[in-house]
């Protein structure tokens, strides 16, 4: 049970009510940021990791496309920095600190502003902000530093000059690192499938005390998975629909494959809901048949030794003059009443069905 | 339990994450496709199996109206040659392959996307995807090559001259194609309200200890439908409202008479799963019952014989000054007492009204 | 059981998968039709029973109004015929035969085609389809053949010239149609009300072991009835709202007036559905209960015996050494211990207030 | 039970089926109208009660405001004879008598029609039709009859001139009356909230066997409530939005206060069904809680005496040869054994927890 | 149970039915208020309490804004003298007095008026309102005079001159008071989510009897706090959405961000319901597996020494002829036997999994 408590919490909120808004205040265990850079165009590429943020400007303009991608976020003044050098507005910084936003899109007045989630499933679903800028000429993303993303493909991509990212502008940029966080629930959601088939072997089978636990974990998984899937749908349909000067028409119908997997994603989390319920009920109704049936071979024991056992009683009183005791005949006949009582009982359970045993246990 | 294991997954998603937008990545168990053309046009008629792709070329633009039926994914090389020589958007030929889209329409500049599913009734729903393009003078049709498809009765009456199809044009084939596939499902949805009679029977009788296994089967099952289905109310919805080149006025009037035939499957699966939510009601209730009848048994017997078995282990005991034990009227008076205490008990249980014992067992 | 089997089924769809649309296919059981024609106009009026369809060319255009009821669906060549006749589409026909429909309006160029459904209420609700076309200066009805149906109170008001029916239009005839095929809902409704109060008293007296069946029974029929009554709200809705050459203004404030029955029908049968519901959550609370307190009577009863049973075996052994047994106070000293130990255990349940009993069984 | 007989069914409806519409038919219970005027403007003020209708046209158009007050609907003469003094649709009449109205607005040609409903909370909430008739310069409004109603503080501020219903038009008293009417479900709703609150100390005390029938009846109270209170949100936020010429602008934003209070209700109403609804789940568990202690009282008792029940009457058997029987320390040994064994199982019992028992029975 | 009774109840609602509306009532309990001026606008900066509301006059049209927070509703001359004052409308006003109002916006001609409710957890979700009235160069705040609110950092803002409030109009001010009061939401939601962990812990440990009585208290305030959390999406919507003369475009930028808050809160705040209502499902689950492992626990022993029992019991009788008892063989012979059956029993039971038990009691 203790183990549980080292998840994070899905009720925290980090900045102080009553803050100026606007405020950027880091977490104090925030990992110190990673800023790598990448700028190309056509054939031009140019990658290199940057140790002091007033490195960028040199690189701001330089090429059609500036993506300059900052891992971590323990680092207020980093952040501020790169907040002037790309005019980002103050409330959008705030929400790229305070890492508990739901996916959205926020257009300013010269930028986009994304907030996606990537996600991972261990024991519980966890999830890590990631906040994309989409400016005129750059793409600019903010993510918590915790180890791994799901964003090397992209980066492959550029490197090895695959498909058409190389010669399209910062929206398609913007568009590809969506649909690759986007693109990483589908796994999450298909191990999700796996464990509520393995899950329904178990109700079945009926012999894993641990089920209904599981079953739990497996619902409040698929709640946080929905509550972090749904916002998508408005926010990418926004996009696709929408004509904004930071996407082109191009991107738009990428945009709109890319709503088809949210709308697809929502639709299996909320599948893999109803089987999660129904899971519950079959492993109630089960319960109650187990309940029912343990009953039953009590009633069926009971019932016929009780009478039984009240006879012999009798018989084993201590009274002077019971006439059958003396009786050559007497303990025969008993025995064979006995029997016969035996019998009867066991007719009115055949006939009541309470004989029939199911298989399992 | 073991055979559940062969059931096609209901969460998978082909193309691995963070492929570029627009990959034709074909499964590497899936058929290699068997091409057949029908061309036709009034009286013209002309149909053949393609054995390669390039001879498709030679029958563009020949007639009227040309149909091209793909049935099965197994060769990317052949799919992306028809998309180049149809002018098919890469996008469009990615969800073809990818088998797990949900039924939908999308247009594109030069054609009309259809997704569709085929649906069958084993012991589980299972759905075939068919990708229908609609273009000014062919209709492309992409199956995934499982044994058996729903066309056949349009092939006839294109064969037969069946009806009006003949004298229509490519838009006509598409809606005729969509009506096939959706007229598929009635059988499927009436299949299952067979089973839920069937099942009604079973928990009003009580006697199937699998029940509730099967009423668990029925709601997956009737879950999935429903998840195919309802995607279909804005496709189809959508096609019959809006005027778009590729649909004249009087097909609009075909669909939206098919329109109505999936409104009337919606409605049948929310019944048969309100039915099947009902149905498991009952049995929980059934259950109960029979759990609480089972204890009344119990009870009834034990409450009556623990205090007789009481007294005569009383006058089984082995003191020596038993005054009873000696008297002659010891043993008739004990044998005519506990006579009383049964009857005493027997009368406040039947005024209980636990002695009345329903039919069933 | 068996007897359950003789209901119409609720999924049963009459077409063949695949057939041409617009087939007029008619059940090989359908009963033949018999037709009936008034036609009126103010003070004129001519009612007649026609055997053979060419006879109503005769009668169009005639008066101001003419009707004919169809009622029996069983003759493919006349409904074709009457199609012909008035022009309607065949798409309209196909409907007609189809007796699955949902209540409907749908608009063609020379007809409004409305479907309704008549209900009745035996041990399960049943319903028969009513198709009506309003055209120009014509009101054509089909029915199912069923015997008898809701529309007499019609035919007589137009026989004894009853309100303004004779000098409307045949657009109010279709309405007073409607609003009789809809009136004749609320007895059924009245009927479902009157059971379920029935049920309550069943519930709370808790001595009908049917009576979750009977519940059961009445969450279906009220799911049909549901089914049936949503559909008018938005055909009806629609009819009085939006303005077509077919309907006068009069006319559309009385089909206000019938969409608000619809609404009230739609909040009763809603109404009905969640005190059915209550009543089940009311009934397995109850169920609940009730084996509680048979645990109680088992658990009282065992507690109290087991161990005195126990001590009085104790003093039935026969070892030879027990000092107890010789002892002249052996014996009533045991009694008043066990008489002890029997009042501690009853105090205690007195306590725990395991000693009062519900008064019902 | 038979008591709940005598309350007013929920589903019933007066008209014959296929009446004509516009019938006003009155019921034969219904009690004959108390007419009471009220006539004002300013400074001036006339009150008298009515016994003949056609003295109201005598008072017509005398003064700003008439308000005519008919409290009785068992006289169709003098209703229809109303209607038509003040030229009202028969449609309309038809609802008035009809007491079975849901709240509703309806604009005619030359008045605005509004239903509502007072409610009352006795042993079940019951609702008196009010249909209130706005026209340019009178206000009619039809009661059912019943004892008392929640008008008299309108009538007091008309008499007494509080605030400024003598300088206000019809319409504002037609506001005065649709708020005091709505005004009077919150004494309706506060009381269910008071018998919540009792209920949910029964419940957690557990101690009162009719609890679960009570959550019932306060389920079913709840339920007509809502029907009722949903319609107004509707009809008084149409009144307050629309644009109409019998409402003033002035008159518009206290609509807008009353609609404030409709949507009040109705948040309340909803919020009081889901504390049932919680509080039926609680009693439920807490009622499977108490059969699982009864169970382990049960099941501790008679695992601990089962055992040495059996090892006595081992020894209580009457083999000649068993040569426990004749050892001196035969009886001490068994009894010590039998010790040990019930302080093994005692043990066994406190590991597993089941020896502590909850306070409460 | 007692201690329950002291919460303010849900359902109350302070003005007599029927009274005149814009009624200023006061509630005799009310505190007496306590007046706080502040002026401000750049670097100008006045702050005094207010004894004497003429005083306010003198304050009037000096700076850019004047925020006057009146703490406390029990002086209704005060609260009329301030109505007049700042022409606001006397609905406005009896809203301010009346406490129960949901979170609201509503536009009068010369000011905007908003509710809003700061909220504390205690044992209960408890809330106070907060009434904000918006004019041109003033903000006017009443509250119910509670000990402590959360405006606290605003006043620290304004005295401090931190951040840009100082120089932002009374649109600003509004803003920033809204959003303390929302901000303050976001603990009591974490603390409930704490309470949640806790309380998952203890059903999986099942071994809190009061779990199922404090999942009933959460459920209860997650309720109260959906309640009032959920009006505000539609208030501070519109107040971001609409364009009024009152706020300015930067401040519906900070609007825009308040609103995010509002739907993360009911994001949360539902979240926290469904983890409750999973909670109680997996707690109603465990007690349905405890009460079978009790059940079987019983059944095991009472199932294997119930027939053993008999054995004894038939050795036990006192019939003269029993050859067996003479044997020598007799006992030995009699011990194996039971000795079998156990065997057989326990077998049997091993092989049907009753033996195997949870850890857990």
């Amino acid at each position: 049970m203790a183990r549980r408590r080292k998840h994070r919490p899905l009720f925290r909120r980090r900045t102080k009510p009553g803050a100026s808004p606007g405020t950027v205040a880091v977490a104090p265990d925030a990992p110190k940021p990673v800023i790598r850079a990448m700028a190309y165009g056509g054939k031009a590429f140019v990658e290199e990791e940057i140790h002091d943020v007033s490195r960028v400007a040199a690189l701001m303009g330089k090429h059609p496309v500036l993506w300059l991608d900052v891992d971590g976020l323990g680092d207020a003044a980093a952040i501020e920095k790169l907040g002037e050098l790309f005019h980002l507005h103050r409330l959008a910084l705030e929400d790229v600190v305070n890492v508990h936003q739901r996916p959205k899109v926020e257009r300013y007045a010269n930028f986009v502003f994304l907030v996606a989630r990537m996600v991972t499933l261990n024991d519980r679903v966890e999830t890590e902000q990631i906040s994309i800028f989409l400016g005129e000429n750059f793409v600019l993303t903010f993510q918590e530093g915790r180890p791994g993303d799901c964003l090397d493909p992209v980066r492959r991509r550029i490197r090895e000059q695959v498909g058409k990212i190389r010669e399209s502008g910062p929206d398609y940029l913007a568009y590809a690192l969506l649909d690759a966080v986007i693109d990483g629930y589908f796994p999450v959601v298909e191990e999700c499938g796996g464990r509520l088939d393995a899950l329904e072997e178990s109700v079945l089978a009926g012999n894993d005390p641990h089920v209904m636990d599981a079953l739990h974990s497996m619902k409040r998984n698929l709640l946080v998975l929905r509550r972090i899937v749904w916002p998508y749908r408005e926010a990418v349909g926004e996009l696709a629909r929408e004509t904004t000067p930071y996407f082109t028409e191009q991107t738009r119908l990428h945009l709109r494959d890319c709503y088809d997997h949210v709308v697809q994603l929502i639709d299996l989390v909320a599948l893999a809901r109803e089987l999660t319920v129904d899971l519950r009920d079959l492993h109630m109704s089960m319960l109650g048949n187990r309940t029912n049936e343990t009953m039953r071979v009590l009633t069926v024991m009971a019932t016929i030794f009780i009478p039984l056992t009240f006879i012999v009683g009798v018989y084993g009183m201590n009274f002077r003059f019971m006439p059958e005791l003396t009786s050559v005949w007497g303990y025969p006949a008993v025995l064979a009443g006995m029997g016969l009582i035996a019998a009867g009982m066991l007719l009115f359970f055949y006939f009541r069905g309470w004989l029939r045993l199911p298989k399992q246990g």
